[in-house]
């Protein structure tokens, strides 16, 4: 049997057919969207899964499930979507809407948690009974396998670690309380640390090579400058990577899973970024000499949100 | 059958013997010692436990299994308590030394973990699939339970939730770094803030009731003078019930938990503490229309390291 999996992003809606072990077979995309009625989205999702099936050559009655991952939280029972908050949607009846299009069980969950799902059977961490994956992109996404299985909790509102507390009253975050780990450790914690920076240097490199536009700033500048050794641009990058160090500490102290796997934008930075969080962790961890979990990169890349969400329903048919 | 849970503490042991339920049908303590030889505390350890066992009546040949609860952390394929910090232990054989007492199968987790299982099995939390249980003593302890079993993580080093961050580089911790949640979240925290108040109010009510003495104010003393309305100490009791709302917000944002159970000493504090943090909820939680875990008072004092003990035995066994 084959599985469909959809990721339903801000911008894009993408999907993928794959077999029953998360190899993508065919996949198309389109533009979501998102200002338009829900019934509307989601009939492209429908006509963009149909799409990639066409194209893997597989009929409607070789698809055992059909996955979806939502930029928000989701109950299963009912196949609601609860929140979307990027997309605007609130109690959207998903199941039933792609139902009327596809005759298919429908199974949707967060993308953060279905990616972190996909490295486990077909990624990075493929096998290890448990992990923790972190996306590192505008914000910070979480994905929990215990198990082998997601954990998306006991409400559906868990692996949400961006929005754990880093720094106690910190930096007014977009959920509406102070210093979550978000404000810390995304892009857009990088490019805030960055500015700050640049407003009291402001003929250093950075704002050279963003043409003294500080709004030009991005993640891959600092990063870039700091693996070119500039001295402005190390001190934000490892005051950024401070903060990951502390927040990947935080998850050994919780879960202690075997691997805790960095995806998103500012996961391109590569080992550079993986050994300056790795340098600082024997100063930060509770049991300095114990095995911890490693600290690796994704190896999926953006497929990992198609790829999680067809094996949801792979593994929610079991 | 009949099982034996220990109770392994910096000043006392405490062993009981429970029946399959974790109902404790016996038991006896003896003073701990600690700067023993680790033989002569495992000696008594026996010695506990066999006591325990006459008093209930059963014979060794009725018991299935050893618990021990430990102040730190063990490796259960070899029976080695890898690290006890305040019994000075350090790759300790205890299985193998308690077995030269007890020709018993001999299980060891962390004493935190074990009363946090102990509570989802004869408990406040007693059938949830997930839990999160915190001691609020001397320092934070961690019990993780996902699927009605004790989470102890990939390396054993799990559920320290005392030890994630809290306020990135603040508080200096006992573990080396900065900012831990037990700096924040244990009565020694509430203490510590209880004194910074204390100095800049040298005749405010605490003072008083502490004899002029600083050092005299204590948890019971603070919640105390905070339940009766005294401004200072509902102050001091408000910034601690903050970032214990914190740290439960956290515990949602990573593992989303049916239950948060509060125990150890802060939690004599009763509904006085679960009310003060829940009003603080609404306003940091990220999905705050949403069912989320209730934040509960652990039901099993004391009993709940011998009981945790005694059932890790049964688990195990399975």
């Amino acid at each position: 049997m084959f599985y469909i999996g959809i990721d339903l992003g801000g911008t894009h809606i993408a999907a993928g057919v794959t077999d029953s072990a998360g190899r993508i077979l065919a996949r198309d995309s389109t533009p979501t969207r998102a200002e338009r009625p829900y019934q509307a989205v989601i009939a492209d999702m429908a006509a963009c899964a149909l799409s990639a099936l066409d194209q893997s050559g597989h009929s409607l009655e070789e698809v055992a499930a059909l996955g979806v991952g939502i930029p928000g939280i989701a109950d299963n029972e009912t196949g609601t979507v609860i929140f979307c908050t990027n997309l605007g949607w609130h109690d959207v009846p998903l199941r039933q809407q792609l139902q009327r299009h596809l005759p298919l069980s429908v199974w949707i969950d967060n993308d953060a948690t279905l990616a972190g799902y996909a490295e486990s059977v077909a990624g990075i961490s493929k096998g290890l009974r448990s992990s923790v994956f972190l996306t590192l992109g505008t914000g910070v996404g979480g994905g929990i396998v215990i198990d082998g299985k997601p954990w998306a909790g006991a409400h559906g509102v868990g692996s949400e670690i961006g929005h754990a507390t880093l720094l106690a009253d910190g930096e007014p975050c977009t959920c509406g309380k102070r210093g979550c780990v978000e404000r810390y450790c995304s892009a857009t914690a990088l490019i805030r640390m960055a500015a700050e920076v640049c407003t009291m240097h402001p003929s250093c490199a950075m704002m050279q090579q963003a043409g003294g536009d500080m709004g030009r700033i991005n993640g891959r500048l600092v990063i870039d400058l700091a693996k070119a050794g500039d001295p402005l641009a190390t001190q934000v990058f490892l005051q950024y990577a401070h903060y990951l160090a502390l927040t990947v500490n935080s998850i050994i102290s919780f879960l202690d899973p075997d691997m805790i796997v960095l995806g998103g934008g500012i996961s391109n930075a590569g080992e550079f970024l993986t050994r300056a969080v790795e340098k600082e962790l024997p100063d930060i961890l509770m049991f300095k000499t114990q095995p911890h979990a490693k600290v690796a990169l994704a190896s999926l890349g953006n497929d990992a949100g198609i790829i999680g969400a067809a094996l949801i329903g792979k593994l929610t048919l079991k």
